[in-house]
């Protein structure tokens, strides 16, 4: 095993600039100057978001291999981009790395980066490389292009507009709670839907755009908060309640077994937080045939499981028998990174 | 004192968020969405820079006040958007803190930065929050503005242009050698020239523009490598060498002190690695009157140091008694991060 110290800085950082190639859409000057330089499109607005991943807190080493895990960090990233209606353009990735951390390790992570963010059309443009004596960590800044005043917010939603999710939410969050409790394991082929989900998330780029394209979407949200607290957020921009109908979502046995093996509702982890990178939409209830077409026709579950109300009533679920409860009584409890879990 | 932790993640957000405000040029969603969204002006390209400071590495606690940390952090990052000719628009801000971390200070840190941003025009935008059990850092992403094909590189200088340096290079690296040694004492006023420099460096920003509007400079670096260090990435860049002249730097005697003290000669400070953020430009010699005057109404110290020259010359400083020597020969040693001091 080579490590970062037996090659030193500026060997490294000439060998991730190499590996990632300097050129392509966009891009006037590539690594090695001061700066990168970029040019955006006439007319397009840009969309900035950054995420960070730090050992042991949003991973831990024996949970995910480098390369999957330089995607996930991009997926997570690519998800608000995704959230804001932006076509990912630009990256550029800082390192916090033990001197004792492996090259090919950290190669493997770039190429995930890479690769993920490549898939959507995106380049690393540039980055930066220091050594840490503790927790490792890696923070990512990505850059979108979006339809000048078209940028999808969560300040859109309209009394009668539908609550609509993509995919299979709280299934990253059971996996790392299976995970905490039972070790590496969990995240094996007992519980490999769920493992999926957390490990290898997709976000739901190109479903934006083309929905962004059509019209019809009035806010939008990534879920890395879950759904009762990220929906609270659009409800709180957008001044309006919302009631979601618990029957509504897919049935998910994978998640049910989870909440079985957990002790927990599978409506707790549902709601709760759970960093699956998927999206909630308001759709204006015109448009929703167009929008489940658009989705069916890239393979991405829509679902429609709610309406958005009017404020007094704030967010609540119906269930089966009819009986409503408030959202934030029903999701599993979050984490927040500044209190023990 | 107040602590993250006591306050937790979303609320120490919410008055970081806002602290800083949220409205400004070219900022049409600001803090609290997925994403940020900017405009940025019709013909510009953009420069993209990030940096990082980590405690323990870059700095000690004892050293800094909060508030001039995040200052300082800011103008590293100004500095490589000087270096390219673009004028700062937006930044987005990466905290790894300690859930210990005193709420005033995080506070006083993003004054600091936010502070060194406005002064240039430049806005932050957004940002993430992260706990870590171990070093804290902080990594900002940089966006600016530059005119279409006009940014500098360092690839543009040419046999015969002038090299010019802003500013006392060597004095922030000569500050952090002896605070090394004597620990933060080496700080006080026994040596404030140095540490004011270390401290509270200024990004030549104004200067950047004023020259780049005027024309006369082929290239630009931003001298956190040293002059040795970053002048021979220029070289490699442009295909050419460079004899400097050593009598020609201004005399400092603080330098000179420092250097005494430390045991080493003052070249070697002056053309070593030292994060005094200071630029070297290379100056077609029949601009050299427009670019000097330029420097002086700004109050910059801008000298011309020498000249580039063909490549197989390389890198080389003549003495007053007219003795020559490779560059990397007088440096001091430099900093790599994946090895040991």
């Amino acid at each position: 095993v080579t490590k970062l110290r037996d090659l030193g800085e500026f060997e490294v950082i000439r060998l991730l600039t190499a590996a990632r190639g300097t050129a392509g859409a966009g891009v006037v000057i590539g690594p090695g100057d001061d700066a990168a330089v970029v040019r955006p499109r006439a007319g397009e607005d840009l969309a900035v978001t950054v995420d960070s991943f730090v050992e042991g807190r949003h991973y831990r080493a024996d949970w995910i291999a480098p390369e999957v895990l330089g995607a996930r960090l991009a997926e997570a990233n690519l998800s608000d981009l995704a959230a804001m209606a932006a076509r990912p353009r630009w990256g550029v990735l800082s390192y916090g790395l033990d001197a004792a951390h492996d090259v090919d390790a950290l190669l493997a992570f770039q190429r995930g980066a890479v690769n993920a963010l490549a898939r959507h059309g995106a380049l690393l443009v540039g980055g930066n490389l220091t050594a840490v004596a503790g927790p490792e960590w890696t923070s990512l800044t990505l850059i979108g292009g979006v339809r000048k005043r078209r940028a999808w917010t969560r300040a859109g939603a309209r009394v009668g507009d539908l609550v609509a999710v993509t995919g299979h939410p709280g299934r990253a969050g059971a996996a790392v709670r299976l995970a905490l409790r039972s070790g590496a394991k969990a995240l094996g082929p007992a519980h490999r839907a769920l493992a999926d989900a957390w490990r290898a998330p997709r976000a739901h780029v190109e479903l934006a755009l083309a929905l962004a394209a059509a019209g019809g979407v009035t806010a939008a949200v990534d879920l890395s908060d879950g759904i009762a607290g990220d929906l609270a957020h659009v409800c709180e921009a957008s001044g309006v309640g919302a009631a979601l109908e618990l029957g509504a979502f897919p049935r998910d046995a994978a998640l049910a077994r989870a909440a079985k093996a957990l002790g927990l509702a599978a409506e707790s982890l549902r709601l709760g937080p759970s960093d699956d990178y998927e999206l909630a939409l308001a759709i204006d209830p015109k448009r929703r045939k167009s929008c489940e077409k658009i989705a069916r026709s890239l393979g991405v579950p829509l679902t429609i499981v709610g309406r958005f109300t009017k404020a007094p009533a704030g967010l609540i679920a119906r269930d089966a028998s009819g009986r409503t409860r408030a959202l934030r009584d029903i999701a599993a409890a979050g984490f927040d990174h500044f209190r023990p879990r």
